[in-house]
């Protein structure tokens, strides 16, 4: 195959190592897009990559030609820019421009343009979780311990809540204690809110962290991610347990993730994206 | 009129003395059961009182009654309670058992069931915004600044997400910057939002505080509330304006909102209600 390397526009966290380790397992070479501020050196340093702020459109377009990507993936989190602190070269104010500013609100909004505007601009978007796929997480229960019944119960009102917040792209977590909302994740990240939750949390069984996909997300754009820390961000702030979206989340490191709750006592449960008709369908409990 | 006292049920703040002074000007007598650990001494003091555990529902309905009250007001925030912190008498307990464990997801499912249940004990709930009319914000522009073309448009992003937040029944705010949401609100409250929301404001254009009712909200039931306190937690939050719902917010103290709000800087407008078809008329701008 003459495809050339893979190209990976690379945010915080160590997915960004995980899919380029994952591309030449599977005999890709790969070329690293580091967004300055974000990606991790110790993460990115061992392959080929350029050091580009998030605004440097042209340079950004130039390197991963001369580098012969034509496709690219985008992994890991970055901060939405402000317009102001973007700074876009001239390629890039010509982009900001096509993308125009109302793809400024909602975080989706702008990732799905930036997926579009990599597709105008001759590039083909793929998914990190097509490459990385031993990393989504999978339906059911993951480690040692099953929700009960109220943690069921919980558990589906924060997929209620979650689908809520997204319908108007905010957010993709929340924290249920006992029916009662504790907390909603906006911008802050999960493990902000985790500790805020944490502070909240009333006397009784503990709550649930709940962590699904935007309805309508494209997939291509940043799936919710969780990962050792936030087994112990949760666990730190007397949750009980973690449901995620199946087949839409990276458990960044499985093993790490299991034996963390596993120790921690919390459960980990991946839950069926299809609730629409039967939420109770979405419970590993009642598919198996 | 021989209707007797008007019975005031009092969380916190100040809203329950402003309650008991509006009947007390219309002629009317008071009786105020005041929440312990909620209500405060210094708003309630100079009324007839007693102070009583939320859970005391067996207390409650005999000091009612012995004091001639059927007319009854809920008003000031009271922290939802867990089933277990509640720690009914044999009268709460039968109530709970009434109202049932489902109504204790959500703030206003229990709230609207205490409504109920009450109506069935054969009182008689006013709203507070009924009897305090003088501090419902109405709509417009209430002070010196008025919102530019972002905030406008910030406004009307946090009015569609505090709806589908409400949908679910969560919260009644949000904070939003040019477009993004840094910060929604559960059960955390508005001023440890604002405070979370100042540190994660971004350069340029600062951001705008949207307080509305929940859909479908019982408004005998809490309203959202806006205090002097509140004006100076968004100005340390740098945000530049509020907009709460007309005719269905309490501003504790108009003139000191207003001048708290012209002092910092900000605006403070009342929107409408009715935004299901035509969003912008929401905004006084488009109404004058």
């Amino acid at each position: 195959m003459n495809q050339g390397p893979l190209g990976i526009l690379a945010g915080g966290g160590p997915l960004p190592g995980r899919v380029a380790q994952a591309a030449r397992r599977a005999g890709r070479d790969v070329f690293i897009i580091a967004f300055e501020d974000f990606a991790e050196k110790a993460v990115i340093g061992g392959f080929p990559h350029e050091v580009v702020r998030l605004g440097a459109a042209g340079r950004i377009f130039a390197a991963l030609r001369a580098n012969g990507c034509r496709d690219l993936v985008l992994v890991g989190p970055v901060r939405r820019p402000s317009l102001l602190d973007l700074r876009p070269d001239a390629e890039g104010a010509r982009l900001v421009a096509r993308i125009g500013r109302a793809a400024f609100t909602g975080d989706d909004g702008l990732l799905a343009a930036v997926v579009r505007v990599l597709g105008e601009e001759g590039f083909n978007i793929l998914g990190a979780h097509e490459i990385l796929t031993e990393a989504v997480g999978r339906s059911g229960q993951l480690g040692r311990y099953a929700p009960d019944a109220q943690a069921e119960a919980d558990i589906l009102r924060g997929i209620d809540v979650v689908r809520a917040l997204g319908s108007v792209d905010v957010g993709q977590g929340c924290v249920v204690q006992q029916g009662c909302v504790l907390a909603v994740e906006a911008i802050e990240g999960t493990d902000a809110m985790l500790a805020r939750a944490g502070g909240l949390l009333r006397p009784g069984l503990g709550g649930v962290l709940v962590k699904m996909v935007k309805p309508g997300q494209d997939r291509r754009a940043d799936l919710p991610t969780i990962g050792p820390r936030t087994i112990t961000a949760a666990k730190a702030a007397g949750l009980r347990g973690i449901a995620f979206e199946a087949g839409g989340t990276f458990l960044t490191d499985t093993e790490a993730c299991i034996e963390g709750a596993d120790k921690a006592g919390l459960f980990l449960v991946g839950v069926n994206a299809d609730l629409t008709k039967d939420k109770t369908s979405a419970l590993p409990g009642s598919t198996q």
